[in-house]
């Protein structure tokens, strides 16, 4: 089924439907391309070192801005549309996704050096992320609806008629992620959840992997086309170095920004959008070490199996997602020492595999040496097979050190994006505290424990509580549901802003405000906020839920 | 009836009541005075001009230190506490606000010239404001429970069980603001929302009101002792400049900021809570021009009453609200001319009053004249009783100038913080809207019409939600109720950021962060995520909200 059949009313009159027949290497503004002329760049195969075509041309300063002024006068339509338009829309993206087919999979693989099976649950998963944000905008009832109504005869003051709901924010600026083409990227969480809040959106596409991003833009814009709505809801642009990166976050127009990628670069996009005359929120999704604390009674009973999860963890992507478990924190003693060796076995057979590009494999081994290369750390495996530096392969490899010597270098903590994960050991459990205590703000702290350990474990999960936006027990970080109760995010350095999520449902809080309607004529108000509550919402009247009208 | 006997359980052990026979003129650091030895200012009587006893001895930086890392200490035990001790807290300040009866009013008034009519409304809202935070602590719904059970048989992959819910991000530091002396200062909205989250409270006392500040920071110290809570939840500190202020956004402990106030102090909290390693979210509510829309059906049929609500709104509290309409948007025609004639009669008949400060009158005048003196601007009317300088009384005016010209010099939007207002004439519906188009981010927009007005406003109307946090129609924007579906904020420049309220139930929202709990077992769930819903919430459960068990 298209996107056509899905997403339109019979009786509206079809646009002539955009065909892209191949890669132009050109931004796509408002569903134009861009012009060539400025720097060009090719995207490479870090699984053979070749480059690929096309060459992609970075667009000018004046096209993010026309892109930008685009949305803004796109905002004003789009904003007004129904739920149900905003839903057409994110499913109609779907539907084109998966129209791309094997063409998008062969880029995307030749791009990432991501196998074709990852990259296959990948795109359904961001397919399926879309259609959920859809389910979430016709349900409605996200907007947060409030009504508090008039009492007129209230001493020693009357009370006016007070109505407040969310209301998209505005144009919104995306960059994509290197690690998840699909869904961190052209048509991922940030864009989803931007469109489903009713705003437009304008994405800088990920150097590493332009064609893909090139080929969902089309299928966006396709979308948008199908649906009749206008061009300037979505911009796809390319860029080299910061500058471009850094206009798009400073445009008067752009009300807010999602990012995902290292902490030196979403740091920098924070500090452009505080600087600004007016700023803007920067939702930066940014590095994570992910600890997992092995609790006695756990390591005792099956640290064997822990050790084999926690290799399939680490090592999952070859290691390059943001909730890779990076440290592991565990307490001496003989079943421990099992453990290690148990963890050193499997590290040894496991297999060099290709990162996702030549930079990537080099800061991961930069920072993986200097972690290693501290006092008191030791390596304690590393994977037998030799990395093939021309397939851009990653090594698995585990260090040791003691908790003493974790608490005395702070620089132990630096994440190494790759197959690595450093081991702490501690003497007591109050060392182990500590070292919790130290650490920054994480996406995910884990947790392994029996019984008995978790009974005792309620100050590791209070002081760990204050440290993640998402806390596990008995299983692995990795892995993140796109759903309702997701919370991916965490204190700082993990996330930008704490109180927000960038996967799952609750994402499109991101993009929305609220606004407080007062003395609204019926004719005037929202249909959110009318009295006969026509969509059905969930709403707070009078302080108290209810479906009903008033 | 004393906090003691309202707000605990029969069982426990009383702590010695902490008496204050009277104002000492120190900070209250975790409920110890702090020590004397800096630099001392007094608070003035701006009817008067008198200086007020006792000297108040600004806080030192240790002593900053000390306040917050005993509210670090506090937000340990606090966090874990039921919902119920949160709620007995807050009716407990409020019982004690009320317990200091005269004493209070009388040493506001003397220090900030407001009447006492006025005061006694102000703390009625004020603890009203506390008594609303209890009851929504107590219905405990505003965490946002979300529960995704697992659904182990799900294919390709499993879904763990996970819920999510808010929870207290840490000590917030409060900055009290000049205007409203109990409302928004040291038990105010940003006080009341804080802990109501189950946050520690660090306020940053206003000068001009300092003695009060002591008045209601010894009320709050004995409230937290009489809930038998850690001493260190609650600190008040007296600073001069802004190194105590900055010293407070920047210290490590800090989680969040709340500061009601200029643009200027406003932003220089936002850059330097922005520039922190970590940075944490500033809650800043500073300027706003609160636009009134008088359509030409509505000016036509009730020009006079208009007039009369609008000189009402201007100088009310002298024109020191942060919800006071500084710009009324008219279009031309002998209607216009009547309701304008009406308006400078009734300015001309109105009286001065005392304004807040000394140095609050002197930016008025200042600011009165940056506009007045600009091109194109005529002097409407002004108040023909003459302000007595010693008294620091404030004199209403309202001036005049044209569409085209307020479009030419966007310095005719600058805030005049008292009892001023410019009418601005456009020619043309066209004209209007040109300008509403110009407008940067308002807290409230106001538009008057008749039916056939505002059947005809839809576009002035969606322009205006894109610039206001609140909408008024044919009313008055001063008068902020406290309500769950009230809104105080709006987009840069009236706040730092227009997601959130700093007025209303919702405000709590700025205090609290999302925690993801993936497969805990049931003895170590937060009550509110529980399978049997104990607590009775509205949940979000597999997406639909409930309050059934599990």
């Amino acid at each position: 089924m298209s996107a056509l059949e899905s997403c339109l009313p019979v009786e509206r009159v079809y646009p002539p439907r955009l065909i892209f027949m191949s890669l132009t290497g050109k931004s796509l503004l408002a569903g134009q391309p861009g012009a060539p002329g400025g720097a060009t760049f090719r995207a490479i195969n870090p699984a053979t070192g070749e480059t690929l075509a096309p060459d992609f041309h970075e667009a000018s300063l004046g096209e993010v801005d026309t892109a930008l002024q685009a949305a803004a006068r796109a905002f004003e339509d789009y904003r007004e549309r129904p739920a149900a338009t905003r839903a057409q829309l994110l499913e109609a993206i779907a539907t084109e996704i998966e129209a791309l087919g094997e063409t998008l999979l062969q880029r995307a693989h030749a791009e990432t050096g991501l196998p074709l099976a990852r990259l296959t649950g990948e795109r359904a998963r961001t397919c399926g992320q879309l259609r959920l944000f859809a389910a979430v905008v016709r349900d409605g009832s996200w907007v947060d609806a409030r009504i508090d109504p008039a009492l007129p005869e209230r001493q020693p003051l009357p009370r006016p008629d007070l109505r407040r709901m969310l209301i998209a924010l505005g144009p919104v600026v995306v960059f994509g992620s290197s690690n998840f083409p699909f869904a961190f990227s052209v048509a991922g969480g940030d864009t989803a959840s931007a469109l489903a809040a009713g705003c437009p959106v304008i994405v800088k596409a990920h150097r590493a992997h332009a064609g893909t991003a090139e080929l969902v833009g089309q299928a966006v814009v396709r979308a948008v086309a199908a649906c009749a709505l206008p061009a300037g809801l979505f911009s796809l642009v390319h860029g080299g170095g910061a500058s471009v990166g850094i206009a798009m976050v400073k445009h008067p127009a752009t009300t807010a920004v999602g990012f995902t990628g290292s902490h030196a670069a979403g740091r920098a996009l924070c500090d452009a959008a505080a600087a600004r005359p007016h700023p803007i929120p920067v939702f930066a999704e940014m590095s994570s070490l992910n600890p997992v604390f092995l609790l006695p009674g756990a390591v005792r009973e099956r640290g064997a199996a822990i050790a084999t999860g926690l290799l399939g963890s680490f090592t999952l992507g070859v290691g390059q997602f943001c909730t890779k478990p990076g440290l592991v924190l565990v307490q001496r003693g003989a079943e421990t020492d099992a453990f290690l060796q148990a963890l050193a076995a499997g590290v040894q057979g496991a297999t060099c595999a290709t990162m996702l590009t030549p930079g990537i494999r080099t800061a991961f081994e930069e920072n993986r040496q200097k972690v290693t290369a501290l006092e008191g750390v030791t390596v304690l495996a590393t994977a037998q097979a030799a990395p093939v530096a021309q397939k851009t392969e990653g090594q698995p490899s585990v260090a040791l050190t003691s908790a003493a010597n974790f608490l005395k270098h702070p620089e132990l903590a630096t994440e190494a994006f790759g197959p690595f994960t450093l081991v702490v050991r501690a003497e007591t459990p109050a060392e182990l505290l500590a070292c919790a205590r130290a650490l920054e703000g994480q996406l995910t702290a884990t947790l392994h424990g029996n019984a008995e350990d978790l009974a005792a474990a309620g100050t590791l999960v209070a002081l760990l509580e204050q440290k993640a936006g998402r806390l596990v027990i008995n299983a692995f970080p990795t892995g993140v549901e796109v759903s309702h109760a997701m919370h991916h995010g965490g204190p700082s350095p993990a996330a930008s802003d704490a109180r927000f999520t960038s996967v799952g449902t609750a994402a499109l809080l991101r993009f929305a405000r609220p606004v407080c309607y007062q003395g609204f004529p019926a004719a005037l108000l929202p249909v959110a906020l009318q009295d006969a509550n026509p969509l059905g919402l969930m709403r707070l009247v009078n302080g108290v839920r209810t479906t009903a009208p008033l």
